[in-house]
């Protein structure tokens, strides 16, 4: 009951979240392919996004799916990562205008970032509410061993950006294709 | 559970996708009836994708209600249909905003392809978690072959949009109507 | 079930109708009351619009909460209610934008007689699921007069508008306020 | 059942303004920090508001959890409610783009006070049918009073805004900060 609505609350931020960015790919004047061509990296900004929101909300699923009880400190932990996650729309768009300028790929590396941070505080809140052999909690730490490199690949974007922001946008790609690949561990304990 | 966030999850991004486009409608500066007459081309393009993304949710209401079980693979193929469906308002947009010149009338099939095989994937991982012998397996043949048919109507409309682009716009919403028409044999099976 | 993603895919979309309208507000660039002023008629048939939709909303509620099962034509008739209501923050704004001009008048009242119409068709293909003697049909008959008393009103604002635009909007609201009054005879049949 | 969809429609609406906000922060021009830096006023009004909106959504499922029916008033409130909190993206805008200037500030704290009394008007509506004894309209009177502080700290916001805007800001912060503290006696009767 009290799960449900969280979930159904999340699930419209991260429905919003992910498709009012493409709002953010602005319709160009001209109608030949050249037109369409300027917005390369504009698109790929927001392919490297969809792919994000749509890694959150998958894992937001599994872990809430384990949530026995939520209580106050869970409903903040959501808010917090929520918060995160809606800023993704702007530092896409920043990152995308510009063309993956250095600036504009640390704040997004910073975004991803914290959005991280937020994730790891909202498991642990949850795991807390779980007795400490719990299944969910042995399967989770090949899930934070993910979190880590992520957090390294985050910072690595960052100087590359200034050197050649291409690599910086390929570390997020394969960061992402990280996630995105079954967790055969977490499926199992949960049953998928 | 499972089936039900998913389905969230889907139901808001649709929503959105369909919804969004009618800000694609720039209100126009006059009040005569002259100025929103302009607006003739995108208000086609508006009502065609609504319906696409109508038929969109119907059917995949009709598909996730059949699947038993969500495995990630399932979850994978149901983002990668959502990718191009998000992609409608802005393909929508810039067809619409040229009045079905050439290029944007073959995005836009491009577009409506994507999303036409995605669906297909989406449909295959979800018959794989049933029995082979299952009845809405047998129903959805019929299922296929509107699918085909679609495809090759996608293939038909880019050549003509650089002859006549009204034609194109023609077979898409043919296209559209085809699917419209409820489809009895589904129906039964899902015991609407 | 079937019926809970028609409930929510409609409750999403009309979320959304409700929240993009305010999007239509532009901000003003100075901080001045006398900027806030000028936004008033946008103000105005964003509150009116606000009403309508909200309106929708509860009708659709209880209209749906009746039904027993939903069968394709339910879903199309749904989904046509649907893309007229989605027409509103365009013809909201479009009225809101020229001082409730004329034709701006006489559109936003055409579509609310097509939301009306919609709406009517919605109620007569779930009517036809339930029992020619099923108390609610009886209590929906109230109901009818509401609806055709609406569809004189709309009229009625039409050649007003051409004469005083406030009377038009005047009308609107009066419209909306009948609709906000509780059905006593509806809400009984309900047990709400 | 009534209450699931007065609860998905109202989730909607809340997840929708707290996500639009973030289309007020307009992506800058410039690739530098310096270009970002003119958006930390907007982007203060947005931390602000998304506070705000998740503290009213938390209070929202609290006080609906121990709704027993939901009848026309009830929806009617929720309604009411939900109008005062889709303006506050417009609010945020104006403040946040006129760096907190005294007139939008004005605006701001007059919007938190008709959400608040609007929100008032929802828990009286439930409470009345509510036992008079029933444990969690005795826990509500806690509630009351950080509510009324609230209208004080908004009060004051406004002749403050008038000498030194920081000041209202942070009045705005620090009665937001209030809220989020967990109630533990609410949270006790809602055994979360």
């Amino acid at each position: 009951m009290h799960k449900s609505r969280l979930e159904a609350f999340s699930d419209g931020v991260l429905a919003i979240v992910i498709t009012i960015m493409v709002l953010e790919m602005k319709v160009p004047h001209g109608q030949e392919w050249a037109n369409l061509k300027e917005l390369l990296p504009v698109f790929s900004s927001y392919v490297l996004s969809f792919l994000y929101v749509g890694i959150y909300w998958g894992n937001h699923h599994n872990l809430l799916h384990v949530a026995k009880k939520i209580n106050a400190y869970i409903m903040l932990a959501n808010l917090h990562l929520l918060f995160w996650l809606t800023l993704i729309p702007f530092t896409t768009a920043w990152m995308g205008e510009n063309s993956f300028g250095p600036n504009t790929v640390a704040l997004y590396a910073g975004n991803l970032t914290c959005a991280g941070i937020a994730y790891f505080i909202l498991q642990k809140s949850i795991e807390k509410t779980l007795e400490s052999n719990h299944k969910f909690r042995v399967a989770l730490r090949h899930h934070s061993v993910k979190g880590i490199i992520s957090q390294v690949a985050y910072a690595l974007a960052i100087p590359l950006a200034y050197v050649e922001p291409v690599v910086s946008g390929l570390i997020f790609l394969v960061t992402a294709l990280m996630w995105i690949i079954p967790d055969r561990k977490i499926e199992k304990v949960l049953d998928l």
